[in-house]
């Protein structure tokens, strides 16, 4: 049986943006086309006073989140509070034990936390669904978890925080600096007011985690996943990868590595034909790739009031479907410990080198000296004019070479003080 | 209560390319993330003996795919006979009579007889599943129907069909004719020996209705939809259209329109930097766009045995989720004849207009006289040279006009016979 028709009770936790365009959402179900009705009951939030746009007067408030989890007359909770750990974790929690249906925007204690709480809800056999928690309206969660259950996935990357593709793609167009475009970024409300966890690629991390878990039926274990942000790169990078005919983005991606599963978010540079160059501003794009159907490009908004809210209405309208599955697919306890942090010293591959030469005269020929002793070769490079700084920008793109080997010789570059700063090492990616 | 971990019997009618891509991924059920397990039982084809690649002489073997349907030891068919009537039609109803689900990849039946099929399937409590049979391995049928139940769709549009979408690419990268192409195309297996369901816009009409349907709650009316193909299109045309940064594509669309839906297929010259212009070769691409998400765009493998089998597949998981729901997302009671064939004299647009003049003294300047005395303004116009046929190839871009404006024109021009062939009259689309 389903449960078309009927109406399902919700608790909303958390009224930020996403809470307020979901409430203002839910207003609009008469155009929407949900299998049933929904009815919010109550909400909890940290300031009740706040102008939401929404009048909220009419539900029950709770200044507890975890006391709106626990009240009888509610069927579903739906979790926006965030963070991995304190109040979201207890009113999730509370929630699932009490057999409740849970939607959450969470991607922090699902990649955290999720083992723990997909066990929980299986065996209360509940809901937890996350569809908002990667990729906003992209609906790529239930596309890896279910449409596409039927692919031997064998990569899933993408760009998967717009805060830091707002932040590169405006760095290309303006040529301004990480942190005027970030303050601007800031201004706009593409970036919070703390923007460690996007532009550290942490956020982009949880995300790719979760996505990795599902697609190869894999314990989702952060502690795994390598992450480098974007708080290093500079608009001469950008500006001299472009010349190069490469963008600079933040990549995520999960592939199957040596019967492991290899997840890591970095800086990488992807040449302008790319499908993932031309994904600009605050889109996100993620792309499947597997037997027998090669690769799928999923591209929408990543973030924002209306397409997370959007994305949590397909969880609620799911819930009208039928019983809860497996919230990571597969039942927890059949997930396995695939998902390992290799070994970073074998890694082969092109890479990319940015930096500013130290103003003194050979460093030039001493930096690629290094290069060459350590057996980097270089494919291209570039020097601009120093201008008034006397620090020269370069950037060098190396053939095939292993990293150790640059990092190598950027360990002796430093050692020898050939450089005004500390070089950026960025992989290329060569797959097209 | 799902049925995880359960056994499907499945009863395949139909080992073509695509029975047979199925079979052998069943084959490889081990490495997929089915929440339970698929035994063929039987199958049907109309020849026992072609060599497959896949072994079926293990399985019950049916002439009469309907005997199939009727056979007590399965509970799921797979309709892959193809076809609007005749048996596939037959198969499906009495499948779902005996309250068996139907997987299918047939978009000719449910385009043409949705909304019976459904009925059926809904009184029956049968599941009717057609993911295979719109974009091929990309999930856009489950997308519109499930997860994006939340938006409030106003247009659906995109690229899906990969034999046009193949021609026209080829006809661009070569200069080679229609005809030329069309060959190269049935020899690599992109085109059907009997290409004229393809090269019509027939099929595109197919796809384009049922996520017209899903997406807007309407009746699917395949008598509605405006359908023109790309068989009239000339190397020339796609060449000069190149010239002013167009890309011929044939774009398929239903979009909401003065209260109701409006279907069409048609050649349509997108710039270079819409999201179609890039959708290359036998890819497909779908948009879905509306409120509160903006637009989200899908990409991948429209058809072959590999993605239409894991479509399949994807179907075939959802078995197990529970309960069948209705095939078109609303009850099929629930639909509205929305879907409306508007009056094609109101359209207003740019156009292109491709031809060849007639060779003879002055006819450039009468054309372009009849142009502007139907109060058609011209863009932008390229003459070339007429070569050794002496007819000279044009191409002129309007301004932004009605479209029976350019059709009055082009009477006139016929009548006058000012032109050596009948010109191509194309929309322009100036949506980003």
């Amino acid at each position: 049986m389903t449960s078309a028709g009927k109406t399902l009770r919700l608790g909303v936790a958390g009224l930020g943006t996403v809470g307020g365009g979901l409430l203002k959402l839910i207003e609009r179900q008469a155009e929407l086309r949900l299998p049933g009705k929904l009815e919010v009951v109550a909400v909890s939030a940290r300031n009740k006073t706040r102008n939401r746009g929404v009048d909220i007067s009419k539900f029950k408030w709770f200044d507890d989140p975890v006391e709106l989890a626990l009240s009888p007359d509610i069927d579903v909770v739906v979790e926006l509070v965030g963070g991995s750990d304190g109040p979201a974790k207890r009113t999730v929690e509370a929630a699932l034990r009490s057999g409740k249906a849970v939607v959450s925007a969470n991607k922090a204690l699902i990649a955290e936390h999720g083992m723990e709480i997909a066990a929980l809800a299986e065996k209360h056999e509940a809901h937890l669904l996350f569809e908002a928690a990667v990729a906003g309206a992209i609906p790529i969660v239930r596309a890896v978890k279910n449409s596409l259950s039927g692919v031997i996935v064998s990569r899933v990357s993408g760009i998967l925080n717009g805060t830091c593709n707002y932040i590169l793609s405006e760095m290309l167009r303006t040529g301004a600096a990480y942190e005027t475009v970030l303050a601007e970024a800031q201004r706009l409300g593409y970036a919070e007011s703390d923007p460690f966890l996007d532009v550290s690629g942490g956020d982009a991390a949880h995300k790719v985690l979760i996505l990795a878990a599902i697609a190869f039926g894999a314990q989702p274990d952060f502690a795994q996943v390598q992450v480098e942000g974007i708080d290093r790169i500079e608009a001469i990078d950008i500006a001299l990868a472009n010349k190069f005919d490469y963008r600079i983005k933040l990549v995520a991606e999960a592939f199957r590595a040596n019967g492991s599963v290899r997840c890591r978010v970095a800086p990488v540079l992807v040449k302008s034909d790319h499908p993932l160059a031309s994904v600009n501003g605050a889109l996100n794009a993620v792309m499947v790739e597997g037997e027998p159907v090669g690769r799928l490009t999923f591209t929408g908004p990543g973030a924002g009031a209306g397409p997370t809210a959007a994305a949590v209405m397909g969880d609620l309208a799911r819930l009208f479907e039928g019983p809860a599955t497996p919230p990571l697919g597969k039942p927890s306890r059949n997930l396995a410990p695939l998902i390992t942090a290799a070994d970073g010293t074998t890694d082969q591959g092109s890479f990319f080198i940015g930096a500013r030469l130290a103003d003194k005269p050979g460093t030039f020929a001493a930096l690629t000296e290094q290069l060459g002793d350590a057996g980097v070769s270089i494919d291209k490079l570039i020097q601009e004019s120093a201008g008034d700084s006397g620090a020269a920008p370069i950037a060098i793109l190396t053939h095939p070479c292993p990293r150790s080997a640059v990092e190598t010789a950027l360990a002796r570059v430093a050692e020898l003080k050939l450089t005004a700063d500390t070089p950026r090492l960025l992989r290329i990616e060569t797959r097209a």
